[in-house]
């Protein structure tokens, strides 16, 4: 599942920073991402939100192959495909997804159905009521995921006191003999970890799954088997970093639960942009392409494959944390096993979109960070977990990381006394 | 707000079709609109959804300036603009659309805070949800629209059984000393007519309005007066017809409810397509353009001008269907009063996107008009109405539009006796 972008201007990087601080946030530039590339210790750095920015400069050397046109007559209809379950899904994305799981060998989607959604945030709601409206209980069904788990499933679950569902808390201590949904994030948002459902069934309550895969790419982990469950859900978002289009999908193997999905985008919707999914297409079949022309000889370099330079990427960036933690014993971040992946044929391990770090010199990781070093992060607790820990985005721009990085550095040999 | 697309394969046309009729459906063309191009008695006719294609042709002259180029490194983040209450919203958008209602003069948006989202659908449950959280009740808020109502707001209002607000009925009949919200529809759909609030306000519960002006554009109806309502709804899908873009606007009085429906609509989909969000503030760039143009004298006819070219086209088909109810008793249409329109400076009336048919020989218009006529059309009953009457989409193709009306003439000439 993606992260939660804050609206309110008084909080919109952060939760809890007063709006006295705002006017030393940084503004956002054109193209609406933010900046700090003059930043010092007066500014905020934001690492808040998981906005996948890292990968722009990326798309800027395949921003003519990736480039679409779109005239002022084409896609005026709601309807796309009327052979389709999700009649408002173009043909040619659906097409293209699966033939993006094809190359990538993350996901089956033979005899599958596939649903497209406004984000995969849209599909999680979607994916609830598909699940709820079935099951067989009258009374509102328990959602429920492991701890630490993503910080909006909650609200998103909430927001309009369902009778249908409502949110469960920590899988982990769910007891209730009743029905329930447990959502299973993998690897997981915020900590990278990678999970298989808790929820014990002795407890004897009629269980369904949600897998939300937003992170199962090669660049964040290793591709360790071709995922075939109920209910996956995944966003173009964290695929290639262009969230701007949210475009996410489910697959799904139950044909009334698709179709119950569906109905859910429609009513919420009527359907998800055409321009979205014509570009997200056309940046799919670039991608594919490139894989196609490397394996047959052609002009590509290994190193100018998305997922080779997105994953070099994310190495670099936890490589560079992890020096820094372990040279600073205030602070530190998981570790996570080595396996073999499927897709780039190597052992390796994970790199998280997002760093969970654990500060071992004060009880409120966030507060710590905010207000010593002014570094804007996601606290524990919204994740359902200790204070201690927080939730670091590594996804933004190199002078943002490289921002934070000093100060962690800065932190230690300053201020440490 | 816009009309219902039916999801299930087998009702996507219309919720009674028995799945046996399906293979004589007419199938998807390339752009998802469907086709009778080779209509015969033996083809369905489907009027029940108001997919704008009518507008097409126009736009298809139009297609080279409307053209939109996005590069494969453009609209990655999910931010646009943090300095506004809406962040997601583009800025070129949001003035676009300030600029598309001064033109227009429909709705006031001085001093008003504007909110995008991904149709005018998820904009009526975003006001839903802003207007019933801000309300002192902690029952349920009673959602009620004067019959015949828009046949999607009760599924829309009730479809997680809320615990914030609830389907309330008819709002001629709301007589409950209750908070409620009263959706005020105009020009109304299905029938067309200009509407005010109707809840007797002497019942004493705190009423909240939404106006869902989906309609109020020329060429649906005069433009009377600048409207200023305290939450009004519109959608780019029935102004221009680009219905496959999925984007509508809020026009909000007061900060705190916008900020609310910015939340909800996060909450729902971290945003809004900003390719869409592109290509419509494009689009109503060159429709603004081409009047400021003529009006300096330059290369544009009149005739060639969006809002006249399309108020002649829905005023040529009131006028056929006019003539064809005028010579075929068994069938009537509302009647409209003329009024000044402040846009054309001409008096003229009502010519509603749909056709709000009353079917004196038989006591269920749809039944009547599918199993007789194969024409299929959405029942009284859907609107909270009397099954004598049925809503037909007037935004069709011109080839279905006339095998409508030749087929309401055969019926009258061939099939009376």
């Amino acid at each position: 599942m993606e992260s939660l972008i804050v609206a309110d201007k008084t909080s919109l990087y952060h939760n809890t920073t007063p709006s006295s601080l705002v006017p030393n946030l940084p503004l956002n530039n054109k193209d609406g991402s933010s900046s700090t590339s003059s930043t010092t210790f007066n500014s905020y750095i934001n690492l808040d939100q998981g906005d996948p920015v890292v990968f722009k400069e990326y798309w800027r050397k395949k921003s003519e192959e990736c480039m679409v046109v779109i005239k002022g007559c084409e896609l005026l209809s709601y309807l796309s495909d009327l052979r389709s379950v999700c009649w408002f899904m173009m043909p040619e994305l659906r097409d293209a997804i699966k033939r993006l799981h094809a190359l990538v060998g993350n996901a089956d989607t033979n005899d599958m159905y596939i649903v497209v959604g406004n984000g995969s945030t849209q599909l999680f709601q979607a994916a609830l009521y598909a699940l709820s409206s079935s099951s067989s209980s009258d009374d509102p069904i328990n959602v429920v995921a492991a701890a630490p788990y993503y910080s909006e499933y909650q609200e998103q679950t909430d927001i309009l006191r369902s009778g249908i569902h409502k949110w469960g808390g920590d899988a982990m201590k769910y007891d209730k003999n009743e029905a329930y949904i447990e959502v299973v994030t993998s690897p997981n948002n915020p900590d990278g970890s990678i999970r298989g459902p808790v929820v014990n069934s002795k407890c004897g309550g009629e269980g369904k799954l949600v897998h939300d895969l937003a992170y199962y790419w090669p660049q964040y982990t290793p591709i360790t088997h071709m995922a075939s469950h109920d209910l996956m859900l995944f966003t173009f978002s964290k695929c290639t970093g262009h969230a701007g289009s949210r475009i996410g999908w489910a697959i799904v193997k139950d044909k009334e639960i698709a179709k119950k999905m569906t109905k859910f985008i429609q009513m919420s919707s009527i359907g998800v942009s055409k321009e979205s999914q014509t570009r997200v297409a056309k940046i799919i079949e670039v991608l594919c392409d490139s894989y196609k022309n490397f394996k047959l000889g052609g002009l590509s370099k290994e190193s100018e494959l998305f997922f080779e330079h997105s994953r070099r990427l994310m190495m670099e960036r936890w490589e560079k944390l992890r020096e820094v933690t372990k040279q600073n014993s205030d602070f530190s971040v998981p570790k996570f096993p080595q396996a073999y992946c499927n897709f780039t044929n190597e052992t390796s391990e994970t790199y998280p979109a997002f760093a969970w770090l654990k500060c071992n010199k004060d009880e409120d990781c966030e507060s710590y960070l905010e207000k010593k070093l002014k570094i804007l992060v996601r606290g524990g607790n919204r994740f359902g977990s200790d204070p201690r820990y927080a939730r670091l985005s590594l996804l933004g721009k190199d002078d943002d990381f490289g921002e934070f990085l000093k100060r962690i550095s800065i932190d230690m040999n300053e201020f440490r006394h």
